[in-house]
C-alpha cells in the first residue's frame, strides 16, 4: 500500500501475522452478511453498551438499559443478541477487534513501524487502559482456570508479545516470556492492583514498561 | 540459634519476616489444641489424602478413600474435617505450611542463607514442582477473580518474592515485580503448560531461572 516499506517486516513477523489473522478469524467475524442497515443498529445498540459500560460498570448493561440508552425499543435488542450474556459476549468481541486492529493494522508504536520493544511497550501501556476502562466486563466474562489461556482472544494477544519478543531476544524462550508478559496485563491482577490496592494506573505503566526494558535488556528511548 | 549469623539478615529481612509470619498465623494453626493422639490421627488422615492427591488426583480424594488409606473408620474422617470441601482445604493448608517452613527456616538455596537471588531462583523451582505435583487440588481451590490475590497463602508466598527481590534490585519497583513472577508460577497457568500443551517441567524451571536472571540483571552461578 506505502510506498516506503514498514523497517521491521522480519519473515517470523509475516508468518505469525497470518497466525494472528487466523485466530483473529476464529473469533467470529462482526456477522457480515447483515444488510447495511442491520449492521449499523447492532454497531449502535454496542456503542450504547459500552458507554453504560464506561460510565456505570458492567452491572449497568441490562437489555433495557441498552434499548433506553440506543433509543430503539427493548425487542431489537433481545432479537440482535438474544439475551444478556450474548450482549455482554458480543460487547468483548466488539472491543477485542477494535483493539486487534489497532496493533495489527494501526498506527505505530502500538500498530507495525515502530521497532518490536517499543511495540511491547506501547502494547502494555494500551492494555492496561483497555483493561482499567472495561475490568468490570472482562472480570465478568473471565473463563475458568482450564479455559483462561485457551480462549482465542487471549492467544491472539499473548500471539503477538511472543511475536514481538522473538524480534527482541531470539534467544530466549519467547514462547514462556510472552505468557510472563501477559501475567502482569491479567484483569484479576490490574483489578488487585488498581481497586484493591489503590495503586494509579500511571505506575502500573511504568512498572509495565521497566519489565520489558529488564526482560528484553534494553533501555527506553527518551 | 546458630553461631554462625546469617549472611544476608538486613532490616528489611527481619521487617518482612515478621509480616510473613503474621500472615503465616492468619492461615490458622494446625490446631494446636488437639491431644496428641487426635494431632497424630489428624496428620496421618492428611497424608493419606496427599498420597490419594499424589498417586490418583483430586479427584479421588472422598472421605471415603482417605478412610481407607488411612485404614481408620469412615466417621473419624468425617468428625475431623466435616466434609470433602474441609478436608481439602486441611490438605492445601497442611502442605502451605510445610511449604512455608522450607522458604522460612529450611536448607539454603530455598531458606536462609543462600544470597537473595539464588534463594529467587531456589523458590520458583521448589513451586513450580510443588504445583506439578498438587495441580488438581490447587486448582479445585482456587478463588474467584476478585479474591485470587489477597487469599492469605499467596500473599505470603508473593511477600516472600517482593521481599527477595528489594534485596536484589532495590531501585525497581519490588511490589509490582513480585506480581509479575507470582504470575509464572501461577497453578492455572502452570497447568495449561504442562497439561494442555504438553511442556516438561525443566523447561518451565528454565525459563524460571531465565526469568529471575533477566529482571534481575544477574548471571546464574554455575
Amino acid at each position: 500500500m506505502s510506498a516506503v516499506p514498514p523497517p521491521f517486516p522480519t519473515p517470523q513477523e509475516s508468518v505469525d501475522h497470518s497466525e494472528l489473522l487466523q485466530l483473529g478469524t476464529a473469533l467470529g467475524p462482526d456477522e457480515p452478511c447483515l444488510r447495511a442497515d442491520a449492521a449499523r443498529n447492532r454497531a449502535r445498540l454496542l456503542e450504547a453498551a459500552a458507554r453504560l459500560v464506561a460510565e456505570r460498570g458492567a452491572d449497568a448493561v441490562t437489555m433495557e438499559a441498552v434499548a433506553a440508552e440506543a433509543r430503539v425499543g427493548k425487542g431489537t435488542v433481545f432479537r440482535r443478541f438474544g439475551d444478556r450474556t450474548g450482549l455482554l459476549t458480543a460487547l468483548l468481541d466488539h472491543s477485542e477487534k477494535k483493539f486487534q486492529a489497532a496493533f495489527l493494522s494501526g498506527p505505530p508504536p502500538l500498530g507495525p513501524g515502530a521497532p518490536p520493544v517499543e511495540r511491547l511497550r506501547a502494547f502494555g501501556c494500551a492494555m492496561l487502559r483497555r483493561s482499567t476502562d472495561e475490568l468490570e466486563l472482562q472480570l465478568a466474562a473471565e473463563p475458568g482456570a482450564s479455559r483462561r489461556f485457551t480462549a482465542p482472544p487471549r492467544r491472539v494477544l499473548r500471539h503477538h508479545v511472543a511475536m514481538l519478543l522473538r524480534q527482541v531476544v531470539p534467544e530466549a524462550d519467547c514462547e514462556l516470556l510472552s505468557h510472563t508478559l501477559m501475567g502482569q496485563l491479567d484483569p484479576a491482577l490490574i483489578h488487585h492492583l488498581t481497586r484493591q490496592c489503590g495503586i494509579p494506573l500511571a505506575r502500573l505503566e511504568d512498572a509495565w514498561v521497566d519489565l520489558v526494558n529488564r526482560v528484553t535488556g534494553t533501555a527506553p528511548a527518551r
